[in-house]
């Protein structure tokens, strides 16, 4: 067998210890998407909780927005999305698989280092190898549409967000309202959005259902320069604070030319995920969208978006800065980074292998685990207690099953960062012993001090 | 100006304070789903939090789970959403609005105190009030669907779930082997449904996008009507602790022919929501599913969903005890229940009606609000500095715009627990004032002591 790559192994290990299934499996599987286990959801849940904390509550200048996934044609035409988020698609008359055109040219030019002299009659399909037999490119859209209303109609279609962004700026003027919050200041916004992407792939990099995290900070256009740089620093200090090796990470300045229709700067986080062929992917971006989107709907809607500044006696259409996290691309980074395989001592005196996620306590899923040194009438009940006890703050792990060693290792893979053993001695010292994840090393705490030395580990988690 | 009913007020506040927008707004604004501003997406993060922490993190007996919202086809044919989620709709020949058959049907009964004699011909269509004109009944789904890939086709129709529940099924044997649990145990989880619903109303009360909370627990089919019990017992326990007033929640025994198609027991919640018409409205549901979804999937995928007992040596397919609550009706209940007129003293030393939402602190959107007396050079430091502390842990309110007592009824009706002022005397004594929200006194607290003082009262939140 070809040994595996660390990404593979980190996609085995998600799979396998239920990070995440394939959503659908028992059908076959859908590639559009995936599902989140029990551990996958809690680390999930952990990225939103730290970025809200970092970004949203913790900044005086931030609050929180929570809009709909569905909104009305009318906002994606205003968006530019409608007429900007497609892709030339062409077909082969052979095999009737679609491809886009231009990854179909790119890839030519890329091999052959020149230009395709006749159209496309030189091309291959990747599918079939049939050359040149293609229809003429046809736009493809990005978005995904449904259907509101008693019967399918032109008028009740709606679009399925593609990025939480624009629910956001249609929401401008409301929060200013409500928040009394003035320039510059910042909406963040945690959820769900939808591309009809043509090949999803990598496991949870691209997929058509994905979560993003995304930040639309307000300011005078003047000062949007120096917020841009400023939340490029803050976005990367966050990743290195949670743990990502910032060898793995590496800052991409989007060219003229190849930025989104509403982007005057763009600056792309890649992460070095380990994917075949390019290495690198996109993780995170941060864009200065300038004021096309609260201008373009304050033309369309005829409700204008804009600030007066009571200080100057000016009225300003504001600059946004938009820093915009994939969740499920973080969660994909966080997991390969932490990603480790070392050794540790075993019973007999020698080592194993062992796998460990060394994932910030605060990310962890598991923050410990609890451990009796057997089944017993006596442990038991101290062990579930204790487990019991903690629960009331943490998500805990319970395990009494096989030798202690093997559920160390059980615990290791899924990043554990304490495990609790509660042996014999227990019983007389009100005692347990405290493993360390990283280090290894023990230490024996007394019972009703266990709450405060998790506490004072777990970095407030 | 006709007196506002209670829950006009709510409403009002709601959108006034920025809990709720109406989604789209400025493009004339959509029915199909709402916007949750600054507090409200505090609120709505507080609840879910707090179920977690109750239903799922905190239980050893339960694991959460996060599945996709696109789900294919075949997975909606199993469950029996494809076949029997559906109405009747027949449409008004005069005015081509339609309507739910089996409603008007309902309405003729109720009005007349007898059955239609001669099919539709007595019944007059709600819009234009034309009699009789209707088409024949034609069946509606309440599923909302749309296209992945390339081309809109019925091989890429998918649909959106209509509730988080089936996503859960599906995955059965992935969590039972990954998390190593056994029935009895359940699986949670927090997520957004999508319902076609043909008369979105009531504000946040009937939506096309909305999010649930849903517990599936697995259990030898013997113990089902047990555990069915005492997950109605633990979920109205739940409203209680959370201060949901036992007087406006009462239960609903569904009886024989209303229950859903896969329902042997279902109890509603109904909570006073104080409607027009009918003041009661459901709230959440706890329904013994049996194995019809289990059996039902696995006969659909060939993949068998069941539990072998090595302890007796048995095969069997669990059955489900599902408590389903609505998240945004459950954010409705708390807000109504909340919020009370009563009055405080003013400066003259006279009383002034205030609005109170008198919530849990561990739901409160903004758990303290720090208030310098005046705009000075040397409060407003020492007040900031004070709230970027408390920022820390917390969602901070920080306000220095108007008279104190107006700053305080800011506070009082959304519901912040605590209003901290820092005053002239602070700068030599080193203490604030800390106001409680319900009883109105006040305390000095030393300012190394706030923090202490503040976690002792939120409850862990």
């Amino acid at each position: 067998m070809a040994p595996q790559s660390k990404l593979d192994q980190v996609i085995s290990l998600a799979k396998r210890r239920g990070f995440v299934f394939q959503a659908g499996e028992i059908y076959g599987g859908s590639r559009s998407a995936w599902d989140y286990g029990p551990l996958g959801t809690e680390l999930k849940e952990n990225i939103k909780r730290q970025w809200w904390q970092t970004f949203v509550r913790g900044r005086e200048d931030m609050v929180g927005l929570d809009s709909s996934i569905i909104l009305p044609k009318t906002v994606w035409e205003a968006s530019g999305h409608v007429a900007t988020f497609t892709d030339p698609l062409v077909e082969c008359t052979s095999c009737h698989k679609r491809h886009r055109h231009d990854h179909l040219v790119e890839n030519f030019v890329t091999k052959k280092k020149r230009e395709p002299v006749d159209g496309m009659s030189e091309i291959a399909c990747p599918d079939c190898g049939t050359k040149g037999q293609f229809t003429e490119p046809q736009m493809f859209s990005g978005l995904m549409k449904t259907f509101l209303g008693p019967v399918d109609t032109a008028a009740g279609m709606a679009y399925m967000r593609p990025e939480t962004a624009q629910g956001i700026f249609v929401n401008f003027n409301n929060v200013l309202t409500a928040s009394r919050k003035k320039p510059p200041f910042g909406i963040g916004q945690i959820g769900k959005a939808f591309r009809n992407e043509i090949t999803p792939g990598n496991f949870i990099f691209r997929t058509r259902e994905f979560e993003q995290m995304e930040i639309e900070f307000f300011t005078a256009p003047e000062d949007a320069p120096a917020f841009f740089d400023t939340w490029v620093e803050d976005c990367w200090a966050w990743f290195l604070d949670l743990g990502i090796n910032e060898e793995n990470l590496r800052r991409f300045d989007v060219p003229d030319g190849e930025r989104a229709h509403y982007s005057e700067a763009t600056i792309d986080f890649e992460y070095r995920f380990g994917f075949q062929g390019s290495e690198w992917g996109e993780l995170m971006g941060v864009a200065n969208r300038t004021d096309y989107d609260l201008s373009s709907h304050s033309k369309a809607s005829g409700t204008e978006l804009s600030y007066f500044n009571q200080a100057t006696g000016e009225r300003y259409t504001p600059y946004v800065i938009e820093p915009s996290f994939g969740l499920t691309r973080s969660m994909m980074a966080f997991l390969v980074d932490a990603y480790v395989e070392d050794e540790a001592p075993n019973a007999k005196g020698g080592v194993d292998k062992r796998t460990v996620l060394k994932l910030d306590p605060r990310l962890a899923p598991v923050k410990a685990a609890v451990l009796p040194l057997s089944r017993n009438e006596d442990l038991s009940p101290k062990a579930k207690a204790l487990a019991a006890e903690l629960r009331k703050s943490w998500n805990i792990d319970f395990d009494d099953a096989g030798a202690i060693g093997r559920r160390y290792r059980r615990q290791d893979e899924i990043g554990t960062p304490f495990c609790i053993t509660v042996d014999f001695d227990t019983l007389e010292d009100q005692a347990v012993t405290i493993r360390d994840r990283d280090t290894m090393t023990q230490e024996r705490v007394a019972l009703d001090q266990v709450r405060s030395y998790l506490s004072e580990r777990l970095n407030g988690a």
